[in-house]
Parts: structure tokens; C-alpha cells; sequence
């Protein structure tokens, strides 16, 4: 299928020192031959090559530039590439995109190279879908599992299992056609343990959709505590770690104070409920209700509370908003004489982790790190085989494959015929096709690559 | 002089589809060597080409990238020059850089790369500060005289007045030293000449710097005229011309409404005085009063008259105002039945032109065009041998080397001994040297270079 050649900016638009204009197509030589005037013609220069030159519209001078010329299939889209690196003022870049549109592009909409790359079998859906999150992520493990997730670890794990599938359903055809020779004799309870283990790895990817959007968005984090427990330097101490990123919101009422924080490559996006507590019962009321909303919504808890003070009946409510809760209790203000310790803590707080730190000291900080990436990483992030699926559309799909899973399981307890069973297997089969984008319509194609940014 | 290896994010700072990391200097391939893994070590590779590979930190992946390996002096700073091609993310683009930065470079100073180019002699200063001119440039022909600038045409005209000033110090300097070979003799009347001369282009170049300012920042325009005269029509039709660029602020008060507007590549910022003449007499002088602080300070004025209303007295207020200005007459409503006709105003107008317009019909708008342009680049804008002055600095530079022209016209008026003239043709070849940058201190350097954007 021909394809027409396209071109787009592919650098942000903001004044800075180099813009990119990227062409793509069967013509992207001969359409950069037009306005690109070097040493040479492009369509004589090797291929993943450098030029100087200038971009001529007409007889004006529109930009000096350097010119990379590279030729299908070795590009990121499949195609025949130039891309174009100009000044990167916004008009200039502008200027130089309008001059290729003028001499035979048309220009690219959101995500067309990347779409470019998948209809030409450079990557699968899942991989192109890698290729936004990539520039959308925010923090390291955000960027890790996407990058992972371009590499293919997505794909390879579906493959995997639509391949288990498609075996099975394939015995199941062979076997009723030439019953002679293939019995199906024992065959459901073979069945019946590879479907219940593909829905429990399926199960498994979804649960990892949650783990996805923690490590994409950040972890909805509630300080819990008495005024004065150390629940602001505690927020000092977390925002200058690691080269934290703090929003600052001028004129934020302390109710709503929420802070971005990296921690070790996480991010938290922590609101603190101090202030809210206040000594006049209505208002404390209001507070406490309002801290109770917080952390009923919360991802994770983290309750201060104060060594140095007793334990009192405030902590007995945060106590009772808590205990089926993600929590963890940093005993503060380990560096002062001590009225309460961590044993007496630990006693009352049942399984909820407890670490002794002291935010004035920035100590206890790094167990504080551990123990996030252990209660919602199981451990140290490890982005070598696990999967994470980052995407509601995947995961919609996902749910869609269990649910057919669930229904051979049904059938084989029910004792149907085989041939009940691969109508099932097949709509899973479909479904999970769908993550890789071997069995999506035009539509679905064109909603997901309309999300991408401008020039990719 | 062996400089320290630097890089920087090039490209600008918004989530998109390509970033580019900057790497210049020395030891800007084993850098990139130590962070790229790809099939060929960096170091071994041809000059000008590019690699596929993957960024990596320690055991981490950072980006999947394409490099850019230029080997100098063929690069824009004269060194060794790595480009890294990330996914244009901010997260992941600055991920990379501190990656490079951990691996032995330096985090660049905003414009060092162009810096590095003029202090390796790639360029002069004229053409360093041309680079962010480029950059910065909003209309078609801020674009132009910066390129021509980057060309050379400023170093080309400096070089060229200093070569003549040199020549005439040079030939006193001998006949002085040797006077029994090199007479004197009718010298002064021929360097007089020389000397008006230059005088009198530098006289040019100073004056071209006006010219400049209105190129890169847009020509200050007040439309004056009464009520109905077609004024927003007119504006309607400008802000739709050639894709023009308006800036629409809500809430703005009519009275200060101002908008950029685009017309054959040159920008007008347009103020309207619509709306500020009532039929009241006090706010009627306000408003007048306040339509001739604008008109005052306007490097044009285009007035419009309705031609279908006799002028009254409103319309002699406003040639009062204009009598002394950059003006531009537009016979509007020429489409309708005319109670005024072109002679008629051009009589009343005196010199000012008189243009025939319709603003409803979208007719006469070209000859606007024309006319502005020929008001303000003496006819068709020619980029190919004029020289702009855009530069504050450089405007200086010319007025101090003119001063000194003119104390050697005044020495050779009052028949001073020629080693007077010298001192001040040194002088002036020394001004004009700061132009070009050979003869500039590290601080104004330094200074200059400041101004640049980020990785450039």
C-alpha cells in the first residue's frame, strides 16, 4: 500500500537551540531534494548519514540546517526518513516545516509516525502505546516500565499466552475432525489446568494494572497526625531528597497542601493533613472527618507519631481510621529522650510496619524508602521479567480474556462438549489480539494514535 | 586551550516526540561512549553519521536513541560533537543529560555551544549574536536579516570598512617612518575623502539599525480615524491576510486594543483608537488627547477616512496629528457611493499618500502592503546586499567608530599633523572590531553568550 509522505515537528515548541521537522515516506528524499540545497542531493547520500546545507524556499534562504537522511526499513517508522534539524526558534521551525509542506508533504497528525511504525510491523500496539508513555513519564519507574514495555515485554507475555491458546483450540479442531487419530480422551482435565493457570496469569497482569498506574501517576500518599509531631519537617526532609520535585501553590490553604515528591525514583504525591486538628471540638470534628476522607482514599498512609509525647485519644481515632489500611508509623523525634518506643508501638499498631526516624536528623528515611518499594513493588522494583500494564485499554482487555477463561472453566465443570470450549478460547485469543493490535479495527487504531503529541 | 567537555538539552523543555542531548568538546565521544551502547563503539564510527542504540546508566536503560556522531572541526562548535536523539519527554530528556553529565561532561552555560564556535573561529561575534537572533526572530524578515547576518553580510561590510581604515593608518605609519620613499603629499585631501566616506556608510549602517529594530520587533501602528469609518473592517481584513497572527485578549478595553499582525511577512503591531471619541466634549478631548499620545509615539499612522462623509472637524483635528508623521491615507468604503474623491484628499493630504481601499471588499490591501514597504525599506525589501543592524551593542560600536571619523575630519580640517589622524583611525577600527569580536574583552564575551537560550 502507498502511503502518502508526511512531516511534522518533532521538537517542543518553544525557543531553544535545535527544532527538528521530521519527513517520513516513499518521498522523503525527493521532497528534501526539493528544498534542501548541500554538498550533495540527498537521494545520492548514504544512507544514516549527516549534511550541512540550507532549506531554500524558492530563492529564499529559510534556515541553515543539518540534514539526517536515513532510508526505510532501518528508521523509527519503516519508511524512508529526513529529518530536518533547524534553528529552533517556534517561526523559524515553522517556516521550514511550511517549505517541506509546500514541495509534496502533507502534514502528520498526532502519533502518525508511530502509527507509521506499527502499520508497517516495526512494533505492536502495545510498543507504539510504550512510545507515548515513554515521553509522557514522569518518574524513573514510570520511564523503566514503559521503556521495558517497548522492548516488548508486553508483547512477549501475550504472545506467550495466546500461543498456549491457540495450541489448545487447535487440538480441540484436529481432534473432532479426525477423531481416528487425535482423542480427546482426558483432554478436559488437561484443559481445565492450563485455562485455570492462563486466568490466574491473567489475573496476575491485571492486579499489575494498579502497580502500572501507581508507578505511572505516583502514589496517593496521606500524612496522618498530631499537630507537632513532626509532620512538616518530615515533608521538608522527604521534598529535599534526591533532587525532589516540590509544587510550591502560593495561597494553598493548609487543608489542601499537596506536595510532588521522588523518592528513589517513586513519585508521592503527598497530602498533608496537619493544621486540620484544632482544640475547639466543632472544627476538630470537620478535621478529623476530612483527614478520614483523605486516607479512605488514600494509596498509602504514612502516620507520624510523636516519641516523644504519649500516645493519646487522638491517636486512638487515626488508629481506627487506619487498621485496613496501607500504613506505615514513622516514630518521630528518635533523637529526643523518648516517652513511647517502638516495641509499645509496635504492640499496638498490630501488622503495621513501624520505623524509627528522626526528620529533624533525615534519618530512618532510606527504611522509609525500602519499605514503600517493598509494600507496593514486593521488594526491590525488579523490571527485568515483571510486566507491568500501565494502559486502561489494555487492561479492559485483559478482564475481557479472564472472562472467557471463566467460561471454558464453566464448560469443562459442566461437562460440554469440546467444541463449547474454543468458541471461548478464541474470544480470548481475540481479546488479548487486541493488546498487540493483531486483531484491532481502523478505528481503534486511529482513537489510540490520535492521543499521541504532535511530530512523533 | 583545552576546554572542558559540555552538553545540554537543545531542544525545547515541552513533552514531545524527539529530544536532543548536546555533547561538545574533547572528549565528547568517549563521554558518549561510556553512556551508548549500540552495535559500534562511538569512537570507531565515520564522522557524520548516525547510530542506533540505547542509552544506558550503569545496568539501566535510560532511552532508546539515535546519535549523531561529528567528528570537529566540521561541526558547529568546532569540536567533537555527539548529538543524542532521545524520545523528546522531559522527564527521560533530562534523565539523559545527567547521565552524560555523571559520564564526564560538564552542564554547558546557556549559549556556551556558540560561544565555543566563536572562541574556535567558526564565526565571528556579529554572526554568534546573529545564532539567537535566528532563534528569536517572529516574522519573515527578522528571519531573513538574521540568516544574512549568519551569513556574513555584517562581518563582510565591518571587515571591509576596517581593510580601508587600516590601509590609510598603515600607509602614515610608513610614510612616516620612511619619508624619503613614501610622501605625504596631497595624502590629507585624498584620505578626507576616504574618511566621508566611510563616515557617511557608517552614517548608513546606523540608520539601518531603525529599520532593524522595526524587522525584528514589528512596526508600531496607530489607526486613527473617526467613528465608522471602517476602522474594525479594516482591521478584520489585516488580521485575516496572509494567515496573520492576532492576538485576541479578552477583557482587553477597546481603548488599548492591540494586535500583531502579520502583513507580507513584516508584523505591525496595531493599535486601534476606535471607540475612544464620544460625543461628549470632555471625554472627547480625552480621547483625542490620548489618540495623539499613541499617534506620537507611532512609527506609522494609518489613517482612515470614510469616503462617503464629508471631512469635518474631527478630520482636520487628526492631519494635525499626523502633519509630521509616517502616515498612510486610506480612502475607505471606496466600494460605495463617494461624497469625497482620492484627489480631493490628496489635495487636503499634501504629501502624504493616498490609498484607494475597501475594507468589506478586501480591496487596495496589496497597495497598503506595497506602500508600508516602501516607506520603511525604500521599496521591495532586499535582503541580498543590505545590511541591518539589529544589535543595540552594535549600534553603539558604529556610532562610537563614526565619532572618530569625525575627529580625523576635524584634523584634517584644522591641518593637524597626520599622526593625529591615525589615533582616531585606530580608534574607529578598534569600535568597529568590537563588532566582529576581534577586539573584545572576556567579559563582554561572557555577557554577550548570556543572553542565549539553553543549548545553543
Amino acid at each position: 500500500m502507498k502511503r502518502e509522505t508526511i512531516a511534522a515537528i518533532s521538537t517542543g515548541m518553544t525557543n531553544s537551540g535545535i527544532g527538528i521537522v521530521r519527513i517520513s515516506g516513499e518521498e522523503a528524499f525527493s521532497v528534501a531534494d526539493r528544498v534542501f540545497m548541500g554538498k550533495e542531493k540527498l537521494s545520492d547520500v548514504k544512507s544514516h548519514t549527516i549534511h550541512y546545507g540550507h532549506i531554500k524556499d524558492g530563492e529564499d534562504t529559510v534556515d541553515e540546517v543539518l540534514v539526517m537522511a536515513m532510508r526505510g526499513p532501518r528508521t523509527f517508522t519503516g519508511e524512508d526518513t529526513v529529518e530536518i534539524n533547524c534553528h529552533g526558534g517556534t517561526f523559524v521551525v515553522k517556516r521550514v516545516l511550511e517549505t517541506v509542506l509546500k514541495n509534496g508533504a502533507r502534514a502528520a497528525e498526532p502519533g502518525e509516525f508511530t502509527k507509521r511504525a506499527f502499520l508497517n510491523g516495526k512494533m505492536d500496539l502495545s510498543q507504539a502505546e510504550a512510545v507515548i508513555d515513554v515521553i509522557n513519564s514522569e518518574n524513573e519507574y514510570a520511564l523503566k516500565s514503559s521503556l521495558n514495555q517497548l522492548k516488548g515485554s508486553v508483547r512477549n507475555k501475550i504472545t506467550d499466552i495466546r500461543n498456549r491458546i491457540l495450541y489448545n483450540t487447535a487440538y480441540i479442531e484436529s481432534a473432532l475432525d479426525d477423531p481416528e487419530h487425535i482423542s480427546l480422551e482426558g483432554f478436559s482435565s488437561e484443559l481445565e489446568k492450563t485455562t485455570a493457570g492462563i486466568r490466574n496469569e491473567l489475573s496476575e497482569l491485571i492486579r499489575s494494572a494498579d502497580d502500572g498506574r501507581i508507578i505511572k501517576e505516583g502514589i496517593n500518599t496521606v500524612i496522618l497526625g498530631k499537630p507537632n509531631a513532626g509532620k512538616s519537617s518530615l515533608l521538608n526532609v522527604l521534598s529535599g531528597y534526591e533532587r525532589a520535585i516540590v509544587t510550591d501553590i502560593e495561597g494553598t490553604t493548609r487543608d489542601i497542601l499537596e506536595e510532588q515528591i521522588s523518592l528513589g525514583g517513586l513519585s508521592l504525591n503527598v497530602i498533608d493533613t496537619a493544621g486540620i486538628r484544632r482544640t475547639d471540638d466543632v472544627i476538630e470534628r470537620i478535621g478529623v472527618e476530612r483527614a478520614a476522607e483523605y486516607a479512605e482514599r488514600a494509596d498509602l498512609i504514612i502516620y507520624v507519631v510523636d516519641a516523644s509525647r504519649k500516645l493519646d485519644e487522638n491517636d486512638e481515632k487515626i488508629f481506627s481510621m487506619i487498621y485496613d489500611k496501607n500504613t506505615i508509623i514513622l516514630l518521630n523525634k528518635s533523637d529526643l529522650d523518648t516517652v513511647i518506643s517502638a516495641e509499645e508501638i509496635k504492640e499496638r499498631a498490630g501488622n503495621i510496619p513501624v520505623i524509627s526516624v528522626s526528620a529533624k536528623e533525615e534519618q530512618g528515611i532510606r527504611d522509609l524508602e525500602e519499605q514503600i518499594k517493598s509494600m507496593f513493588f514486593k521488594g526491590d522494583v525488579s523490571f527485568n521479567d515483571q510486566v507491568y500494564i500501565s494502559n486502561v485499554r489494555q487492561k479492559n482487555a485483559l478482564i475481557d480474556a479472564r472472562e472467557s477463561m471463566e467460561k471454558v472453566l464453566e464448560s469443562i465443570e459442566n461437562g460440554m462438549p469440546e467444541d463449547f470450549y474454543s468458541i471461548d478460547l478464541m474470544d480470548a485469543y481475540e481479546s488479548l489480539g487486541s493488546i498487540t493490535g493483531e486483531s484491532v479495527g481502523e478505528d481503534l487504531v486511529n482513537e489510540i494514535f490520535s492521543r499521541f503529541c504532535m511530530g512523533k
